[in-house]
């Protein structure tokens, strides 16, 4: 098969052979190639400045990411055989290594299929699409899944929000088996029940379940804060693990009836619930003396981009503070950041900060990071971003 | 109490104030209090230049770390009561995490104890003293080790280099209970036995053991290479978790002694071993067009200074590439680091390095750091030295 040609400028492959996978606009030789020839979503293949071919890729020239690696041979498209392949690959590592088919199937470029989000909920399964260039392959994407696994629901919940900078509209389709209301997820042997409507994301967010899974071992007979719970995946495992008691924090009103609702299903009375935002809440909980033995802060990314950077540590810094203010004397923190942009060494220096300004000695008992379902492509930095930290603060111990 | 005074250079006590606890030779103030006027491990009241007050210290005048921080309260000193509280506060915590009493309870300075390092295996107890300050408090140490957890036996393990530096001679003493001649070690469920004469710093490395649980889960029916093997901590918990088989590779003869002794102990026939150089085995196992599923390497300190750092690295490089080239198609390479020089990204961009090279696509599954009974502290970088890289390589992806 032969693929229209998109040049790279002079150097400009050099991210390309550490081992990423994208191509940023800025990066096309223009004058060889206008972007402007290219369909959005078309394949193509790459070359560099001096035609030396790099592989093939998806085109989006409306993208400031205008191009996403397929192969490292300029003659592999992208097929239904060769998605196939890959969701094949991705599904062998996921089963080796949970026993239960409740897990991120697909992590877009980390199993080398840029633009697809696959979760799976045993027999339902959410895709999410991207990128145009797998929007185009949407109907083999649809095909695979039902080979591989015979779900009995499919849904596309294609409302993301780089769908608009990619020229795509938004919408969810059940394009296979009944339609679907309800997600039920199953986590570290805990069950939870998370609307599809109104769910953030695919709905759940398998990435910190190694974390949720270390937190059973410090929960027994504790006072648990869950701030940022969304539908109480810290909190009701906690509380499943033997917490004494869990307040979930949370500024939506849907996902506090989804922690009641979780909690009832795993038959719990010890979970109750502070609707409102998180920064008010934790304040209004100081003011009041309040102390808890574990608090667990959980927040969206809060540099969600590089010029993000300043505003969103001191962020960090004052949850983070506000988060060692509630604890007990011997208590712990876990502290968790979704941000790509901040490094662990950053929150751990934010912990250590907030540590000497309040005179407590803190212990960083575990640096956990996203879990194997979310790989890292060492090279592809984006594809790096889950970090929690456990923290036992210490006071007057020095 | 009042104690003798040192006095810190202008400006020395930023490091101290952000969270570190040790003093260098060359921070201090020599003409207002010449170390020549101390006794090795003496404490006395640390002073800034303005002569604020920053704590006490135990002191060395023959160390490069010439002070090591007990209270940021210059009128409390280490007595036998501080350092019984310090360890049940340590003790504490490992009880509330371990079922069962087989950890590290004391890890010199991120337990307010610097100097002095506690091996807990069941009802032996290993104590390491490193500085003159906590040789002085030995006999403390083992009274409050006795009163609180009532052990069999007590050993001090004071053979480690860094006493030479403290000008403190080595020995080991059983200084409580019968002689004992082999440590009885449990760990995730399976169990060692390690001779104490001979052993490597207290005869097990506790600092792994979260790292070597999360190898069970990709180790049933694969064919795994233990490098660096030791006494089979690696291996022979992949072999009871499942593996088909076990190769473990050391060049000490003892160490692969204890291998095949670990092995009958826990009932396993799969167990083989290869005594001799790593990079030489390695090499030789590469010629032979050998294949492993699981490739474990966990050598000692490749950058034990900061001047070795380039010759390390390039020492991490050559063996992480021989790893990754004994691996099967689909095959894990589990790359352990303990030297603090190596951070958790360089040795991520060695490995990403490595696979490049062979043209693999490799997959960062987990990045796993030190157990919590090895807390790191933040400000504190030299607490913070394990890694452990899951990675999946994968061939022909791309």
């Amino acid at each position: 098969m032969t693929f229209p040609i998109l040049y790279l400028r002079k150097g400009a492959e050099r991210r390309l052979r550490s081992g990423h996978l994208w191509v940023y606009s800025n990066e096309v030789d223009i004058r060889r190639s206008p972007l402007t020839d290219f369909e959005p979503g078309v394949q193509a293949e790459l070359r560099a400045a001096n035609d030396k071919s790099l592989g093939t890729l998806f085109v989006n020239p409306h993208a400031l990411i205008c191009g996403r690696l397929i192969s490292r041979d300029g003659r592999n498209g992208m097929t239904p055989k060769r998605l196939t392949e890959r969701l094949e690959v991705a599904l062998a590592m996921r089963e080796r290594l949970f026993d239960r088919p409740f897990y991120r199937w697909v992590f877009g470029d980390s199993d080398g299929l840029s633009g697809l989000v696959i979760d799976r909920f045993d027999d339902t399964v959410v895709v999410q699409i991207s990128t145009a260039g797998m929007e185009l392959m949407k109907d083999a994407i649809v095909r695979a899944v039902q080979r591989l696994v015979h779900p009995a629901a499919i849904i596309l919940k294609n409302d993301g929000k780089m769908r608009k900078i990619e020229g795509l509209d938004t919408y969810v389709e059940h394009v296979h088996g009944p339609e679907v209301s309800t997600l039920r997820v199953e986590e570290n042997g805990v069950r939870f029940e998370v609307p599809l409507e109104g769910g953030q994301k695919t709905g759940w967010f398998y990435d910190h379940r190694v974390n949720r899974q270390r937190l059973q071992a410090y929960a027994p007979g504790k006072r648990v804060l869950d701030v940022f719970s969304y539908v109480g995946g810290w909190g009701i495992q906690a509380a499943c693990a033997g917490a004494s008691s869990v307040t979930c924090v949370d500024s939506s009103a849907s996902a506090i009836d989804s922690v009641h609702h979780n909690a009832r299903l795993n038959g719990l009375d010890n979970v109750e619930t502070l609707e409102g935002d998180a920064f008010e809440a934790l304040k209004a909980l100081c003011d009041e003396k309040e102390k808890f033995d574990i608090v667990v802060l959980d927040p969206p990314a809060l540099i969600p981009r590089r010029r993000d950077q300043k505003a969103g540590e001191q962020a960090y810094a004052r949850l983070n503070q506000l988060g060692l203010r509630l604890l007990e004397r011997d208590g712990i923190l876990v502290s968790a950041s979704c941000s790509m942009h901040l490094s662990q060494d950053r929150l751990t220096d934010i912990i250590r900060g907030g540590g000497r300004k309040i005179d407590r000695f803190v212990q960083l008992l575990e640096q956990g990071r996203q879990a194997p379902d979310h790989p890292v492509i060492p090279g592809i930095p984006e594809t790096d971003y889950i970090k929690a930290c456990f923290v036992r603060a210490l006071t007057s111990f020095f």
